[in-house]
C-alpha cells in the first residue's frame, strides 16, 4: 500500500488534505508539531481526529525561535484587516521546518508523497504558501533524498492549492468531513473555541458564508 | 553589523566555516542541534569553541526519527570503504532541517546570510551535501521569507564547498584555528577522542595528511 505523511494540525484545511489522501487509498501518517504554539490546543483535536480516522499521529516537539504572536505571549494576536503587509501570526520558517521533517519522516517509513494543506486562494499572506514556494521545496525534495537520486522522487502534494475555502469546505463535506472538532482559530480556548475574529476565523467563516453551509465552528460566547 | 548564522557542529568544516565568516566581518550565531547524535560529545566541542572565539551559541534539541547509525545505538557505524552507496550514517532530511531552523533563526535576528560546511570534494556521499542541493535551497529561501520578497534574499554561503580536506585545513590554520579540539569522529568517546575508522575520520586523517601537516586529532589510545 502507498504510503504518505500529511503534515496534520486538526485544522480545516488540514483535515480535508487528509481526507483527501486517505480517498486517494494513500496509507496516512499525519504528522503534528508542538512548538510551543498559543493554539496548542489545536494538537488535541489532531489527536482526536486521527484516532476517530484510525490514522497513524506522531506530535513533534520542536523549538520555538519566537518572533510570531502565534508562539509569543507578548505579541497580541491581530484582529482580521485587509492589509497586505505579512501579519505578525506569521511564524519564520514554519513550513519549512515543517516540510522538512516531513521529508525526512518519508524517507524513513519510505513514503512516496507528502501532503500539505496550503492553499493560494484563502491565505494569510505567509510567503511560504505560495505554489512558486511548494514547487522550490519541491526541487530541494528531488536532490535532498536518496529517493530523488533514485529517480521515484518524493511527492509534495497540494490538493488544496486552488481552491478557496468555501470550495475547501465542500470538498470536506463530500469526502465525509464534520469540522466542528477542528481547530483553526489562532486563539482557541482551552476547549477549542474559536475567537471569531482572526484572521484564521474570518477566513473560516468567510468560508461557509460563501459556501451557502451552516458554520459549524464552536466559538467562544463570552470574550472581550 | 552585519549578521550571519553559522550551522555549527564543533567538527573540522564548521570550525573553519566559523572562522572565515568572523574573518569576512560578520557578527556570527552559532546554531548547532543535539538530535541524539552517537556523538554529542561534539556539542561540549562546540561549546568550547564558541566561547573561546566570543560567538552567541545556541544548541537547538531537535526530535531524532532514527534510520540512520549516527542516531540508532542499534546501528553500527561501519568504518571506511569505497563503496559509492550512500552510507548508513546519512541522516534523512539533516541538511535541510538544519537549514530550515538556520533559516528561522536569520528571519528572527534579521541575518543576511547562512554558513554551512559543506564540501563537495571530500564528502561521504550524502545527497544533501551538494552544490545543486544547496542551489535549491538558495531559491527555496528567495520564497520562503520576507527578506526574499523584499529582494534582499538570505544568502546561503558554503566557502568550503570547492575545498578538499587538505585545502580546508589550510585555510583554517592561516585563520588561527588549532583542530585539536574539534570532534569530527561519528562515534568519538566521552574524552572527544576520535575511532579513527570511520567515514569521517578517515578524511580528516586524509586531509591532514594530503595537507603533509601533523594530524591534530586526539584519537582514542586503546579501541577493539
Amino acid at each position: 500500500m502507498k504510503k504518505a505523511v500529511v503534515l496534520f494540525s486538526g485544522g480545516l484545511d488540514s483535515t480535508t488534505c487528509l481526507a483527501i489522501a486517505l480517498s486517494e487509498g494513500y496509507d496516512c501518517h499525519a504528522l503534528s508539531f508542538d512548538y510551543n504554539q498559543r493554539h496548542a490546543i489545536e494538537l488535541n483535536a489532531a489527536k482526536a481526529i486521527t484516532t476517530r480516522l484510525h490514522v497513524t499521529h506522531k506530535i513533534l516537539p520542536i523549538p520555538n525561535l519566537g518572533a510570531s504572536s502565534l508562539t509569543d505571549e507578548n505579541i497580541a494576536v491581530p484582529k482580521h484587516t485587509q492589509n497586505l503587509k505579512i501579519p505578525n501570526t506569521y511564524v519564520p520558517g514554519r513550513n519549512t521546518i515543517f516540510l522538512s521533517f516531513a521529508m525526512a519522516y518519508a524517507e524513513v517509513i519510505d513514503a512516496e508523497a507528502i501532503f500539505i494543506g496550503v492553499s493560494a486562494v484563502d491565505y494569510s499572506g505567509y510567503p511560504d504558501c505560495r505554489p512558486e514556494y511548494i514547487e522550490a521545496f519541491q526541487k530541494l525534495a528531488n536532490l535532498a533524498t536518496k529517493r530523488g537520486i533514485e529517480h521515484h522522487p518524493l511527492e509534495i502534494k497540494t490538493p488544496l492549492i486552488k481552491l478557496s475555502k468555501a470550495e475547501t469546505i465542500q470538498r470536506g463535506h463530500a469526502l465525509g468531513i464534520d469540522y466542528t472538532y477542528t481547530v483553526s482559530c489562532y486563539q482557541a480556548n482551552q476547549q477549542g473555541e474559536a475567537c471569531g475574529q482572526c484572521d484564521s476565523c474570518f477566513l473560516r467563516k468567510k468560508g461557509f458564508s460563501d459556501a451557502n453551509l451552516h458554520d459549524e465552528t464552536r466559538y467562544i460566547t463570552h470574550h472581550d
